[in-house]
């Protein structure tokens, strides 16, 4: 017990400035209630919101045998799905929305490039549960234990 | 890529209703900034504010050593630490904050008897952060895994 601790602190208000939103291809319904937390944060507060997607293309062996074509096919599906999420949070209401976009293993690449340059201070997440399995996503889990920032899971 | 769902997603509001703050006595700067931010949260939209803490006493094989007048005074000693909490929060504006004690392994009696009476839609959690070790404790982590809500993790 450290009683002197909370005895001495001092309550403060606490609010976030600089929103990271993840968002996948694997849309479920996490997704969906993490973009209107994010969405909803971005409009009340007038905070920044950036909303990143990684074309996934670390561990699978399937994007090195893919064409040039259809690999230039993904990258602008990304784009466009990413780009939909952009406006839809415009739309809203949220004043200050970048899209950012990676690729490579998802987890890394926001850990180690987009959360160094975006500096967001939370990090929302849908969980990504996947039915019958697990309660949390691989992805969700490996930023939840490592980001520099708070991180939450929206279930 | 499934561009129908998030074409045909409609962006709602969304705000948390009922938050779950975990506290131990461990306190250290997560601790303190996880308490600012449920404090905050709970007074600002004025919604319940749970508070729980857990006397540790699954894996410890030293309690079951402790004299039963040990045993109480480390149960007093810790509804005092958590009635600091409360009485802070309450003084810091949060209309309606309740104190919960737990016995046990303390992911297993959150998720297994505290979240399923308390019902919270978010969980608040300092991240308990170990110099050069982990960034993420396992308590915290195994919350933001299993529970059947949404959890922030605070740093």
């Amino acid at each position: 017990m450290h009683m002197a601790t909370e005895q001495d602190f001092e309550v403060e208000s606490m609010h976030y400035n600089r929103l990271l939103l993840a968002v996948d291809d694997d849309d479920d319904d996490s997704s969906h209630k993490a973009f209107n937390y994010a969405a909803t944060l971005a409009k009340i507060y007038n905070i920044p919101l950036g909303i990143v997607s990684v074309l996934e293309t670390g561990d699978l062996n399937i994007y090195q045998s893919l064409s040039p074509d259809l690999l230039a096919d993904r990258r602008s599906q990304m784009a466009a799905h990413l780009n939909t999420y952009v406006e839809k949070a415009e739309a809203f209401g949220a004043q200050d929305v970048q899209p950012l976009i990676g690729e490579g293993k998802p987890a890394a690449v926001i850990l180690d490039e987009i959360v160094p340059a975006f500096k967001p201070d939370l990090i929302v997440l849908g969980s990504h549960e996947r039915r019958g399995r697990s309660r949390l996503g691989h992805v969700a889990a490996e930023i939840a234990r490592e980001a520099d920032a708070s991180v939450i899971i929206v279930r």
